[in-house]
């Protein structure tokens, strides 16, 4: 058995969601289906992890066991004409049989997209998300500096999520404006995140932009894990999975 | 009667270009329909000039006249309340009686997305033209050179075309690729252009790219007219109208 390794770039709009589920159509199983295509075989398909409705990737990662003899590099192309046309594989390659998807990830870096004009974009409407009033970018950027470290994000995890642990490691946050334009990017970069940690990370911060919530929030976030102390979850459809490390040293 | 100038954005995956027309959803058409809702008035919008199916707009301006008394500056946001969030009005003001959004017209500004990877982008189906081989900028930006200037353009008009003369003038081409990136952007600044004639520019400059075509074939075309000397007519869907101009001084 070979064990396959998958780069793969989605428009999350028409589905829900990564993982298979019933009665709704999901990425993993429009790519299962591919690959049964494919091999005849009815593989299951590990990502480094689920992402959301509506949620988009440009680098999630998957693996999946194989008796197929095709060369590992011509996986995606065969792959490729079989899938939707909002789903591309863009790298496939053998690697070694302990290779998880999930388990071996290192650290994953996520994008939010503001669209800051008075008008919506009439090409973002399932891509950014759009916020009319005027952000100030320096706000955001220092309030995003208290996030970076080791923390416990319980107050940054959507309710009810199951966990051992609420403690996770943001490596850095950058946020960036196009020049001449109006979209906003957040980086948010980090060891692993919990349940709508990135979406609630951006709400947050989207708020303090506005001047409808201080910095110090924040801080007492982290201190008493309180959800209603952090900003609201920012739509999924402006998140974008950009790259999952499976290097040791992630910065 | 106010004349009221439109900045208009629109994403024409899903019309039949701009013009009003029997059996087909048009761009024309939702905006006079939002415009009836508002102001119950059967008006006539003047577009700076049609788009194809697929064509899409970043600066399109029209002109309508009204006896409504909304203040100029308010249609936008009333206007983008009654549209599909696929046609979005930027900008609405009033105009002097003569403003006339194709004849007072005096130069254009098209782009056209070349999305330059092996694979096709998830995002990007309906946005960029997928070329997977790899495209020679130098030589694209060379050759681009001999079409600025005035020139006999009829070998880049699609045949059939009913005009008076095949004479414009093209007063810049730009080629750009997107630092990191796949995205290729010819910008094409004339003053007026032929049918499909941004189309034929952007498919003979990568033929070009590509190797398949030699510059000096962009001479014979203006020379001898014949629109067999030219490139195929690139896909609609990667064509977006940037701009209008109406400054005498359009450089």
């Amino acid at each position: 058995m070979r064990n396959i390794k998958l780069l793969i770039e989605y428009d999350g709009t028409h589905y829900h969601g990564w993982q298979r589920q019933l009665n709704a159509i999901s990425i993993q199983e429009e790519i299962e289906k591919a690959i049964y295509k494919l091999t005849k075989e009815k593989v299951n398909l590990t990502a480094s992890g689920r992402t959301d409705v509506g949620v988009h990737a440009l680098g999630q990662v998957a693996n999946f066991y194989t008796e197929s003899t095709i060369p590992a590099e011509r996986v995606s192309y065969a792959l490729n004409s079989l899938l939707p046309d909002d789903i591309i594989i863009v790298e496939s390659k053998e690697v070694e049989q302990d290779f998880h998807a999930r388990y071996s990830a290192q650290g994953k870096k996520y994008r939010y997209l503001i669209y800051n004009r008075i008008q919506p974009s009439a090409f973002l409407r399932n891509r950014a998300c759009h916020v009319r009033g005027r952000v100030e970018l320096e706000a955001m950027r220092h309030a995003s500096q208290l996030l970076v470290g080791t923390h416990n994000f319980k107050a940054f995890c959507a309710a009810g999520a199951v966990v051992k642990s609420f403690e996770r490691e943001i490596y850095d946050i950058n946020i960036c404006k196009e020049e001449g334009g109006y979209m906003i990017s957040i980086d948010v970069f980090g060891s692993g995140f919990l349940y709508n940690m990135v979406r609630i990370i951006s709400g947050t911060l989207i708020e303090i932009g506005l001047g409808k919530r201080k910095e110090t929030d924040i801080i007492e976030a982290i201190e008493t894990g309180e959800r209603g102390k952090a900003g609201k979850t920012a739509p999924a459809h402006a998140l974008y999975l950009m790259e999952v490390l499976y290097s040791k040293q992630p910065l």
